[in-house]
């Protein structure tokens, strides 16, 4: 099964077309004669949002052209926006909102026709660049690499057709080095072939902070940006297009000297939270070993405002970013500038985390060890990889459910943001409710969802259901004393990184 | 040359005398017949300024008697207290305020005498608990240890003569486990062979968060504290004291369930912060090969709330809690909790960090490699291992001191807070104005304390000295833009982790 960027809420089987779109883009084209044509390339987590809060830029003067590939995998987000279905489910009511007033103006167009890229003004690339990785037996990453190839082609499609004094600002997440050294030279070339001067256009850097939670679009519109340009009025070009689709005002942009500083920044910021997630796995396995509550010392640990983000402990971390950012940039160091053996503890970071869900597994199959194979019903409570979302990319929960199956026979899923696991293709209860009609014997919490907790429904239905059920907590979302009496630490109800207390 | 605890301001010789010091202590006893009496054992940077907020406590309730010992590297700070001279240098003034109350209400006592438990309602334990390791010449740690043998003889020093009924209040950072597996059993046996019952003492842990620096007595009077007792009316014995002598209505106390959990809770802290300064460093050397200026990228990234602790990059860590408590974490997992592996990336973070001022070192030698070693003289701004203080315990200057003392012989040292160089038994030039009077060719700022910004008086200074001097800042604190105009980023002025700009 392949891997969608995210679950298509339509659907439908759309035929992908084998023609250009020339005619669609025409047409959108004349009917905003007068607006600028903001063209976003790549119509992913990032992409899709992005291109709703141009689209929804305070003075409407964009028109925005999302642009995507004609593959199974990406197709049916062109179709479905084109269709004026929302591609993305989220927490976050911007985000419906954001579609239909985009829809209203008729300013957001999706094409998979890169002669979109010769009718825009600015060009936002906000493609997946992804990072492959091999591991030995026991989780070590043995090497990585993060091989350029789609990536520089993409830039070549936008070379092939670009204005020559168009903007291009990179988003996407790269290797710090990459927009001088890839994304530069290939536009220099394909302009000099087109026979264009090759001084005019403008290469910025700016990468997001985008949050696919309850705070989606807020993460890109309202919130602090870091930005750069390949030279002084490439930044320049980049500042004065951000002021117009930013709360600048509020969010005050920071300019960095270089696009390698801005390419750092981003891998940086996310190399230190694999950091931080990382490093509460050995005191996890310390609380438990130690009749710890590791819970309890995380709090009060941070009431000092240089320890506030301290990460509590959990099943592990997910998503896109944070399990090949830090990779990448050991990558960059080692292969644009030459450091010897890269970025270890990065490195390290990333290994360490990758192993969560095996550790996590082993504390509950030490729960459960004389638990029968063929008889035991299991429930797992959320697969997205974390609380309000619906992403499944990299969830720490499928190499758990994986290893569970082994192990298990009958186990179930459900997560009110995941229709359909597309990792595993597996159809997921989106019912809370109806999932806990089902009688189990372990009830595994394994997605911090906020919805399980509203009007304390989870509890009443842990309630109603079975009263001989054990509950295991991997990500500290529930609260013991809500729980039924039957229930106590570690006697019916366990939590990932709360040791036995042995008094 | 053994290390001291901090530098002698007296400097006196003082006889060390070879009797018990029953009179003196019964003379301090009896002045305050009606007062409880609290014992500090150990003055050190913890144990000084914990008797003097003791001392210092709302009500004056307290006499308070320091313990320490009468060798050579204690019993000065005993003489000095007992002569009335503050046996610290430090830029608080409350330290000076608060010892020169406690002369007036004569509520501070010192003695080298264990004799002093005996009287005391409060016994608080602030002894030095130290961590042994052994590296390879590459500075990888081959193996480290906590030799208990000198702590548990401190503990029984109190059990030999303590009240029954006294409360004792560990706060030296122990290796999780220590109360309940180390301090509860010595008490017990002391007590049981002193025919003593053994079950109304009381036994709490609770580990203050002194910053040594300018709020040096707030750090412990006005701050969060964690609390645990072996049991329950241990722990409310713990917190109506602490009520006493912190001010808990502004920071309210955490009580958590185990010794174990407040024990866990401080080598937690200290290794996150060890961790996260050892995380700048391969971005360091990252953002100098790749011309990035790691202070613009750490300061875009530190505007994210939950990214507002990133370390910028430096000469290293030191002092005496950084340096060792994630080992004695580690140790105490393996060796009281049978953790097979130990905390490995709290190790490895103790191991990166040791090595940053070998770092430092390549980075100055880089810049200085075609200098003369023996006509080149070179003056190192600050010894002490942090901004506004005098502790030069484990300081990072000193490795990197020695290593620039083999390639260089004219090498001179200034620091307004350290007299002398006790590690190596150095005098230190005070006076910033004297020391630049020498003229330096090569200037390396080396502790980014505050007091050389102060009216920018080295500014001044530096543009009265030579016309050739290169400025080294292996801690970011100059102002490129306040220095004369001959000085310009990587010409003539270097800051450890800001690459070149190769445009």
């Amino acid at each position: 099964m392949k891997k969608k960027s995210f679950s298509p809420v339509s659907r439908k089987d759309y035929l992908i077309p084998n023609v250009s779109d020339e005619r669609g883009l025409n047409l959108y084209i004349q009917e905003h004669g007068k607006k600028k044509t903001v063209a976003v390339q790549g119509l992913g987590f990032v992409g899709t949002v992005m291109s709703l809060v141009v689209a929804n830029s305070d003075h409407g003067e964009y028109a925005v052209i999302g642009v995507d590939q004609a593959t199974e995998d990406s197709y049916w987000k062109i179709a479905d926006i084109n269709a004026g279905v929302c591609p993305i489910v989220s927490s976050d009511p911007l985000v419906g909102e954001f579609f239909e007033n985009a829809k209203l103006t008729n300013n957001f167009y999706a094409t998979y026709d890169s002669m979109a890229f010769s009718f825009a003004d600015v060009i936002i690339v906000d493609i997946n660049l992804d990072v492959t990785k091999a591991k030995d037996d026991l989780g070590n990453i043995e090497s990585y690499d993060v091989p350029l190839v789609g990536f520089k082609k993409a830039i070549e499609s936008i070379g092939q057709v670009c204005k020559e004094d168009v903007l291009i600002l990179v988003e996407t997440t790269v290797p710090p080095g990459t927009c001088q050294k890839v994304v530069y030279p290939i536009l220099i070339e394909r302009l000099k072939s087109r026979g264009l001067p090759t001084d005019k256009f403008k290469l910025g850097h700016s990468y997001e902070r985008v949050m696919p939670g309850p705070n989606y679009v807020n993460s890109i519109k309202n919130f602090y940006r870091v930005y750069s340009g390949i030279n002084e009025h490439s930044a320049d070009a980049v500042e004065k297009f951000l002021k117009t689709v930013i709360s600048t005002d509020e969010y005050p942009l920071t300019r960095l000297k270089t696009t390698e500083s801005t390419e750092m920044a981003k891998v940086l910021e996310n190399s230190y939270r694999a950091m931080n997630i990382s490093f509460a796995i050995e005191w996890s396995r310390f609380a438990e070993n130690s009749g710890v509550d590791l819970y309890e010392v995380v709090d009060a640990i941070r009431l000092r405002p240089t320890h506030a983000n301290l990460m509590y402990p959990g099943i592990g971390v997910g998503g896109y970013c944070l399990t090949k950012d830090p990779l990448m940039a050991s990558w960059a160091s080692e292969e644009f500038f030459g450091l010897e053996s890269g970025l270890q503890s990065s490195v390290k970071a990333v290994e360490n985390n990758d192993k969560m869900p095996m550790f996590c597994f082993d504390f509950v199959s030490n729960i459960l060890k004389h638990h029968d194979k063929e008889k035991t019903s299991i429930g797992l409570l959320g697969v997205a990889y974390g609380p309000g979302i619906g992403d499944t990319r990299f969830s720490p929960v499928e190499d758990f459910y994986n290893r569970l199956c082994a192990r298990f026979d009958n186990i179930k899923c459900q997560d009110p943001y995941v229709p359909l696991w597309a990792e595993l293709n597996l159809e997921i209860e989106m019912s809370l409710e109806a999932f806990l009609a089902n009688s189990f014997d372990i009830l595994i919490v394994t997605t911090g969802h906020r919805d399980y907790l509203h009007n304390d429904a989870i509890y009443e239905l842990i309630e109603r259901s079975s009263n001989e059920m054990i509950i295991i907590d991997t990500v500290g979302l529930l609260d013991l004393h809500k729980l039924p009496t039957h229930f106590s630490q570690n006697k019916n109800f366990y939590v990932l990184g709360v040791g036995h207390n042995e008094e």
